[in-house]
């Protein structure tokens, strides 16, 4: 049987003050980190011994994976960053709160921004100081490739092809992977692995530091997946999640 | 101009216990953490930007690299781990109190296992615990390779081929890189950078948790090297390495 775990990064400060984040690099908060070496010790204690890691180019995810990586004693193992992970970019909202924006906007066209597999927020404008075009840590990236707003279509579309081609393919040669992301990209992973429709896969709200575990048999096909840890804690999480722009 | 950073990791659990380490996988001490995050301070205060970083396959010298590409912001850039830049490993000496082995076979022997160029501690026998043949992390390692006792000699001449052909090329393509190891494996790099004899290379003693700049002109020729901070702590910090079997 191969594995692979999908981890969403801890609570990070813009969480805790309700932001909207996408691709603005903040830190976890103490919380977070702590989040993340629960998950680290749970990990280890239920046996898992990853062989590589990937996450994105946001620091709440590489240190959320560094910390659990140092619990489960595998600081050693090669990790892979791609931007392909980041969060979907949340475009002009990016560093609004989020109940003021509902109060503003409404809470439904929130819920649209939000939700909506579709649509996005209005975008970036060229010369904005948060386009990711000054940041150099995408040089790398393709002018056409680079979002200054993205609907959670978009995310998945540009996530997608690193599973693809990074992540899926390693396990042929690989028994255990993880993948430490966030709650959009992490979205997309699951849409494609277990072949969510559209209109589902935006209910789907994946609580924050909770190993969400994948199993392949040797074919490479999923047989069967669940989230590791005690239930009421996960449900009382994704509940969490889902409530943040009421 | 081109630079390469190499740094020493910073005080770890077994310095502090006065124990001899090598390649016992022992954590950082609090101070050893401080160390690497002041470290990371002022080479963002400086204005140091690197795209790549390398390090052991050690948890004290992986956690120092994450640390300082944290204060640096810098999370997101390719790291490679490789056991070449490893500790020498101490052999049967290892996990052993440096002064009750100095006590036992005199101060004499142990400075000549400590500080010869190519005298190597007793072996590990093939059994120990402590081979680490044992340890899945090597698994990729040719047997032939894989280390029971080293000289500096031995650790100098594993350490060397990975500079060749990873870090010192990767300059005609990078501006900034970092290299975050320990006190031998440091040692060996830069013997070979400033072409310094193996009767010399036992004498310098590289502080934890400082950088150590090394400067390059555009034919890839060393032009200036030079530690980074305050010269009184650095000698400091030099003297108290320099004094640990004492």
């Amino acid at each position: 049987m191969k594995t692979i775990v999908l981890l969403r990064h801890g609570e990070s400060q813009w969480n805790l003050e309700n932001k909207f984040t996408g691709w603005t690099d903040v830190d976890l908060t103490s919380h977070g980190m702590e989040e993340a070496i629960s998950a680290g010790v749970l990990l280890r204690e239920k046996g898992f011994y990853f062989e590589k890691a990937y996450t994105s180019f946001l620091k709440r995810a590489v240190k959320t994976m560094n910390y659990v990586l140092d619990e489960m004693n595998l600081d050693w193992i090669p990790i892979k960053k791609s931007w392909r992970l980041n969060e979907k970019h949340y475009g002009n909202l990016q560093g609004l709160n989020k109940k003021e924006t509902a109060e503003k906007y409404g809470e439904e066209q929130v819920l649209i921004w939000r939700r909506s597999y579709d649509i996005a927020p209005a975008p970036l404008s060229k010369d904005d100081s948060r386009n990711p075009r000054f940041d150099k840590r995408y040089k790398d990236v393709p002018d056409k490739e680079l979002p200054v707003t993205e609907s959670l279509k978009d995310a998945i579309i540009r996530t997608i092809p690193y599973w693809e081609c990074e992540i899926y393919p390693a396990l042929k040669t690989h028994e255990q992977l993880l993948v430490v992301a966030h709650g959009n990209s992490l979205r997309g992973i699951v849409k494609h692995i277990k072949n969510i429709p559209d209109s589902d896969i935006v209910k789907l709200n994946i609580p924050t530091g909770v190993p969400y575990i994948f199993e392949f048999d040797d074919s490479l096909e999923l047989i069967n997946d669940y989230f590791l840890g005690n239930p009421d804690e996960i449900e009382k999480k994704m509940n969490i999640v889902a409530n943040q722009a009421k």
